[in-house]
């Protein structure tokens, strides 16, 4: 018995797709139909009703388990954290949506207070994220105007001063972003995520904090820009910040570099010291007590016209109805916050998810963050969704649920109720300041340009156009520009394939591009043509050109020509001009006339694309043998032709059109078409679709190259030797030989039948 | 010596990707790099300089060999046939452009005259094209209303007729139109028209022909509607015309209803006897004269208010500039021009190219048509593209060059200069009949609803798609959707793969999915996992979940079981709890103290997901024995997983980082995966790339699947009997059996090497 050892030695009958599949017992399997999947999808039951219950609220599921003698502590600890970092996060980041800073603080309360209800995540601090403020802010900034463009004021009550527009704006965009994604939670459709590649999100983010580092100069520098908005909107600002920039605020200048250089540093040296430090040290909270502490007791804002953060809004206030405007103007601002805003939450999440084990639900995250945006928008808080650095905080600090989270909106809400007062002479430059080191990690994604260059061009250029379409077009066309260039890269991948033509390694039942190897073997008249790729509307027509290319002549004029002759010859026997005898034709006279009615047919140039007709003549005219008159007709040597079909994942219907024409083409000029390791589901599909015909039939389909092959050979060289033994499998060879008289022609396999039927 | 029976009989070593390269001697080639490619672009010549001057202005090339005795006549017949079909379709189409009948002479004139010189079909008929008339109809309507909005009467001088006003914007639309295709021209960008797809195309015009439809209902009742445009436009024309419906000319409609019936019967007649009769009866032009005759002897248009073309602008006039704020509001829809009209007419053209077997130079054609519509829409004409029926009339009269279309366009110029006046009193509901009477062809396209449903369902959902859009929200916003549809259905295709597990089936080399067939063989612990599909960022995670489904269970987990177990082992030895004999573990506790440590691991979960790391132990652990203490770690039965990536047409950088990953957690746990078939340039791309580390190894590529089951069985079964030669190859298998003693694990081939650097 010949097993478990290294040599590929295999005996078996030579198969087309159909002979195997008679040969071979199959089960009959029941497919499932689409009412079948919908009846599956609609049946109702208690165990159902219950799991859906906990799907849409899946506190139920995790609350009463809830560990409190182990947890809570934990919990209470990361809560603390976090809320702190919450609090300065939330001011800073209310800068970029350009409401007052204390509207950050309410982002980053009422959408926790729901994400706890609603959310699957254990570990993900919900609240704003600088990329979406800054997104929400891009509209803020369009709809209230510093200047009286005019066009916007009749959308706002006259009476309204311009920072209760300011939130009304960024309020009414957060609902509308909330009802977005709602939407999107409940048609279920939370797999858009999946179309956010890593390479496109990565440019995305890095013009964003390109954005943002532009947003927050005014700060630092103290600088009243009015905001600009849509294309090349950053462009402009540029251009009035350093048109102003001799009217910085040096004291304000000096402290926000202060503050980057001193972050900076120490954060440097929580990275480097992570493992020796027992927690990072805590700068961002250090430097604001210190900044604040100097402000108050040196009067900075009156000394030196320092901008501070003032007295916040303290408490909460009633809520509001969105601004029908708003909301008409703002759609595709909105829908751009909502997927970003869930896609940076979506991956956040899952990571910690997989790093505990836990699953996280798309669709409900998506319903989840949808009613938190809805609800914080409804209470004048801008778009949620998560920062990674907080969430990091809240994970490393210890916490296991979302308790931690409900702790941190706990010292949020202190902050608003009760000591909010002590963070008024806090410099908003300090503010920006924070926010432009924290953007260091964003930007040093420039990097992956180079990485991503090496390994892959097309995935660099989709970083590229994201960014630059980010940074030039804005945020939300540029996310739409990536998202189309990133489909798009899939097409041009599949566009154009390096089609090859291969050969046998001789010896053996491989076949590889005979470019790249010597010991090749090709028997002659044979072309193996290999398409890498799927076939479809956008590269049918380019495989057609690499076909005809590999083979060497187009197979139509071939196909024409002869028709053409045939119409001679046949015109010629009716005339009395040829006669036939058995050992072929007679020409009788001298051909001279034989080129006049070559225009007279011009107009029947269709039937010169039919099937070759031999049926009125006495005999088959052998088409490589010269013909009588000498009539030209080119030869080709070619007689088959066996497509590698093995990496064709699909085709569509111009594809189908396309094949079909392709192989009618080389059949009609009796080149034999064989199509090796073709897919089953794309057999059936061709077979579905009426593929098939008298010319075109399923015996064409070969289980591999190889076998395809075996019949090529069988039928025009059934006298030529070969070995397909490799000389590196010792001993076998002789004895294989020595079996020459078992194996000689006894065929009572149906592989290659039907090219009997074609002679 | 076998060859040529229909046997599949193979003996050779079983290889790895890196073993077959090193013992098949390759060729060493030389890839061309980019910087070659341009060298080649930029090189000068004669020869060069010559064939681009040639390309740029095809009449060089053509008319110099231009057969004035055998085609001079075919083409003036030809020319002066398709020459009166160009009078009439100008006339009815300029009604599609809402400019005065005449103009659509000019379109049927100038255009000609560049193609001529600079065109490279020759049976195409150059002129107006209803799709494309009613897309510039479109603008003018927006641009030119009847009602006064107020908005667009600045672009105009106040004194301009609105007669004149129409025919400025439909000339700046198609100089745009041309400059577009110009520039793409110029750009060789022409290749964009593969990504028409047939559904695509078909769905697309057939919202046209609804389209033109609805907008000659406005001549056959005789009613004045106001131009609506935008997003649902045609929704308000057909509630402004079911409105006012009772104002209807019954004239008018009983002149339409009588010219449809009998073009419509008249053209039925000549397709069914197609091939008796020697030309089609020309009712069109058999109508035009009756009906206008009829019309002018009654005196139709005073005496039943019927509107008739009038007087037609005698003569040319001088060419004018374009409007400037006509091209700025109107880049979008000259854009959709641009790309339907050159789609259209590039469609056309190369059917009769290849009926004729010219080539079409795409590039250049863009340049034709470009400078066509520049020059036409100077001289007060609109977009020209070619009508297919007309196309028809000029090829099957005997149309041989160009000079058939030169011909044309002289009839058109008599009928300008001279002759008029005659069609004044033909009723305008005459050309919105035979307008509307020619879209029975566009309209049947209905049909391939059901074909392409049968076929593939997202073609279908492209052309329903591409249909809805087109017809509500108007021909430009549905070009546009219809193609990004169209785009994405690539990727949909592509994104849910239907994966398979295989199994061998008995007696062959052959693996195919385990659910079909009744006779497979699955050695134990071995699973066969296909990928039926490139990989890439939207499927990653979607393959993976199917691998982990299919395997049954999550690697991830296992690998966490293993090292807490792994660590309480450790622990336990340093305790002196767990002794070590030759025979295995020895427990020397009662084991109730394992579980307290349970939690404070908590985080230094990052650890877990390392590999195993057993060098501190004094032995091994086997994990499919019972560990010490009964510490629980779920048990693994398979031992090898093969990945069949045959169908793996490219990986991106996220598909990498993915595989990358599901790898590694495999080969943690101590499985072994093979990677069989996959393509020699991913393969090359994935050692560019840095995929492999001491974990993943070239050395898992396999050729085949079989040379991978060969490994497996070698390292796992080596004593097992298998046999792999088919009971149907008659007599061989019996002789195989015998080579046993030949075979006998004598494997000096490298092809299984890795593994043993593994245990």
């Amino acid at each position: 018995m010949h097993s478990g050892n290294q040599h590929y030695i295999v005996a078996r009958p030579a198969y087309t797709e159909r002979s195997f599949k008679e040969q071979n017992q199959q089960v009959e399997r029941y497919h499932k139909t689409a009412a079948d999947h919908l009846r599956m999808y609609f049946r109702c039951s208690t165990a159902k009703a219950k799991r859906i219950f906990s799907t849409f609220l899946p506190i139920t599921s995790w609350l009463p388990t809830y560990n409190v003698k182990e947890w809570l502590l934990n919990d209470i600890v990361s809560g603390v954290s976090t809320g702190l970092v919450s609090v300065l996060q939330g001011l800073a980041f209310a800068l970029l949506v350009s409401v007052p800073a204390g509207y950050g603080l309410y982002s980053a309360f009422f959408p926790v207070l729901t994400y706890f209800l609603l959310g699957t995540s254990k570990h993900l601090s919900v609240g704003p994220f600088p990329v979406v403020s800054l997104m929400v802010g891009t509209v803020v900034d369009r709809m209230v105007s510093d200047g009286d463009t005019g066009v916007n004021t009749t959308i706002f009550p006259a009476d309204m001063s311009k920072e209760d527009r300011q939130v009304w704006v960024a309020a009414s965009v957060t609902m509308l972003t909330g009802i977005f994604q709602l939407g999107l939670g409940l048609l279920q459709v939370g797999f858009i995520v999946i179309y956010l590649s890593d390479p496109m999100i990565s440019g995305f983010t890095t013009a964003a904090a390109i954005h943002v580092l532009v947003s927050q100069l005014k700060f630092v520098l103290q600088l009243t820009v009015p905001g600009f908005s849509g294309p090349l909107a950053i462009i402009y600002t540029l251009k009035y910040i350093f048109s102003h920039i001799q009217e910085t605020n040096i004291a304000d200048l000096v402290i926000s570099l202060v503050i980057m250089v001193v972050v900076f540093i120490v954060k440097e040296i929580n990275d480097r010291f992570k493992s020796k430090l027992p927690v990072p040290i805590p700068i961002e909270v250090i430097m604001t007590i210190i900044t604040t502490s100097v402000s108050y007791a040196f009067n900075f804002n009156q000394k030196y016209q320092v901008s501070i953060v003032g007295n916040l809004t303290s408490g909460y206030q009633a809520p509001l109805t969105p601004n029908t405007a708003v909301l008409q103007q703002s759609f595709g601002d909105a829908f751009s916050v909502a997927i970003v805003g869930f896609a940076v939450a979506f991956s956040v999440s899952k990571v910690y998810a997989i790093k505990h084990d836990y699953v996280i639900d798309g669709n409900q995250e998506l319903v989840a963050f949808g009613i938190s945006n809805i609800f914080c928008g409804a209470f004048r808080g801008f778009a949620a969704s998560t920062a990674l650095s907080r969430t990091a905080v809240q994970e490393s600090t210890g916490g296991k649920t979302q308790v931690a989270g409900l702790i941190s909106a706990v010292i949020v809400m202190i902050v608003t109720l009760a000591i909010g007062f002590l963070l008024a002479p806090l410099p908003t430059s300090v503010l920006g300041a924070l926010v432009i080191i924290n953007l260091k990690g964003m930007l040093m994604q420039f990097r992956e340009i180079g990485v991503l260059w090496k390994k892959d061009k097309y995935d660099c250029l989709v970083w590229l156009i994201a960014f630059i379409a980010a940074v030039l077009l804005g945020l939300d066309i540029g996310l739409g520009v990536g998202v189309g260039v990133e489909l798009l890269t899939v097409v041009f991948r599949t566009q154009f394939p390096q089609c090859s033509v291969l050969a046998n390694i001789s010896g053996t039942d491989i076949y590889r591009n005979r470019k790249d190897y010597v010991n090749i073997y090709e028997p002659e008249g044979v072309k193996i043509f290999r398409c890498p790729s799927p076939i479809f509307f956008a590269n049918v027509e380019f495989l057609r050109t690499k076909l005809t290319e590999a083979i060497g002549f187009n197979p139509l004029r071939i196909l024409r020509k002869r028709n053409k002759a045939l119409r001679k010859i046949k015109k010629m026997l009716q005339k009395g001009e040829l006669m036939i005898t058995s050992k072929g034709y007679i020409h009788t006279t001298d051909g001279s006339n034989l080129n006049d009615s070559e225009n007279e047919d011009s107009n029947s140039i269709d039937e010169l694309d039919k099937a070759i007709d031999m049926k009125e003549l006495p005999m088959r005219i052998d088409w490589k043998s010269p013909l009588p008159a000498s009539i030209p007709v080119p030869s080709v040597e070619t007689h088959s032709i066996v497509l590698d079909f093995a990496a064709v994942s699909f085709l569509d219907v111009s594809a189908m059109k396309g094949l079909k024409s392709i192989l009618k083409e080389f059949v009609r000029i009796e080149i034999d078409i064989y199509i090796a390791a073709c897919d089953n589901l794309i057999l059936e599909k061709l077979e579905r679709c009426g593929f098939f015909d008298d010319e075109i039939t399923p015996d064409i389909f070969f289980l591999t190259i190889h076998d395809a092959m075996l019949c090529i050979l069988d039928r025009h060289e059934p006298s030529n030797s070969l070995s397909f033994i490799s000389d590196k499998v010792q001993g076998t060879k002789e004895t294989l030989h020595s079996e020459g008289d078992l194996k000689k022609r006894e065929c009572v396999t149906p592989g290659c039948s039907y090219f009997d039927d074609c002679i």
